[in-house]
């Protein structure tokens, strides 16, 4: 099954590197990276990635979506929100990082849905679709095949849960001791909400 | 002052990219990738990142070396662990990450200092340079410029332990708060050692 990380200018490194440090760990996981017009997509943090164009890819396993400052021009971007709608569709499971989750908002498969996002960012999230339900005290949040988290590091703990829900739990643990990361397990235990 | 991340093929994702993330909240910092020879290194997760030669940077800064499965075979790479030598002792700082202690160890800079790797690795790392005080107990150790961590999520530990020594507490703080990372404070406290 493949992996689709879809990156875009200005995304933020960690929200793509975090859990794909987790799902790189599944055999049966393959990781792709892909971008709207392919070849290099620079970070936030500056590192150029080598991606795919969205047309070559298999969109029918998980699609990762990072957040950042790039998402704040992306929301208003037709073509993109266009493309991200059709591949959310194809893909079993949706997993958006942080401001991430605006961008699948605005493709309106979240209407009617719980999400979450960035703390930092939050009113401005919850500015880009009032139909989705977002819940603010959440490290992570699951409805059907949509999983959001909160902002940046929080997308290894929300990876390490779609790990658990998948393969269950030993196998998260597994992971997670195997990077030597200190699993917060509790999705509802979101300390950085105000 | 520049950050030189200094990666190699089959590099371990996280362990570069989770200081990167902490690095580059710092304004003063900026980003570099460089490798032996320039070009697209590929890590264990299969991101292919665009690097420049390692004779193009000023090495009179920070210097970020991650672990991974690719340092195997580097250890024994004499004209590798040259170059790493002479970047080593050019930096102000030196901070590696996992495995990463294990090509630190092999430049000779180590020896009669303290260091510390990842768990799962540990005896392999310690059989790479038995004149470093290895430590086993320690999320991340620090011997003057010398920053050593334990595994793969462990370099964020460390990364903002770097910055509180730089910077103070409260920036660290700041900057673990703003990547909603829940960061473990006491480097001597490591649950996975045995």
């Amino acid at each position: 099954m493949d992996v689709n990380v879809f990156l875009f200018p200005d995304f933020e490194t960690l929200d793509a590197f975090g859990p794909v440090e987790v799902l790189g760990r599944i055999e049966q996981y393959t990781l792709c990276y892909v971008s709207m017009n392919g070849g290099l997509i620079t970070s936030r943090q500056g590192t150029q990635i080598l991606t795919k164009s969205v047309d070559e890819a298999d969109y029918s396993g998980i699609l990762l979506l990072p957040g950042g400052q790039g998402t704040r021009c992306l929301v208003d971007d037709a073509a993109f929100i266009r493309t991200l709608t059709g591949i959310s569709q194809q893909a079993m499971y949706c997993l958006a990082v942080c401001t991430g989750s605006a961008l699948l908002a605005k493709t309106g498969l979240l209407d009617n849905r719980k999400a979450t996002s960035n703390k930092k960012a939050f009113a401005w999230v919850k500015s880009t679709n009032g139909n989705v339900t977002w819940i603010e005290k959440a490290r992570w949040v699951v409805d059907e095949k949509y999983y959001t988290s909160s902002g940046i590091s929080a997308g290894i703990d929300m990876t390490l849960g779609f790990i658990a829900d998948r393969f269950g739990n030993k196998k998260a643990e597994e992971i997670a001791e195997a990077i030597e990361y200190i699993w917060n397990t509790d999705s509802t235990n979101d300390q950085f909400s105000t």
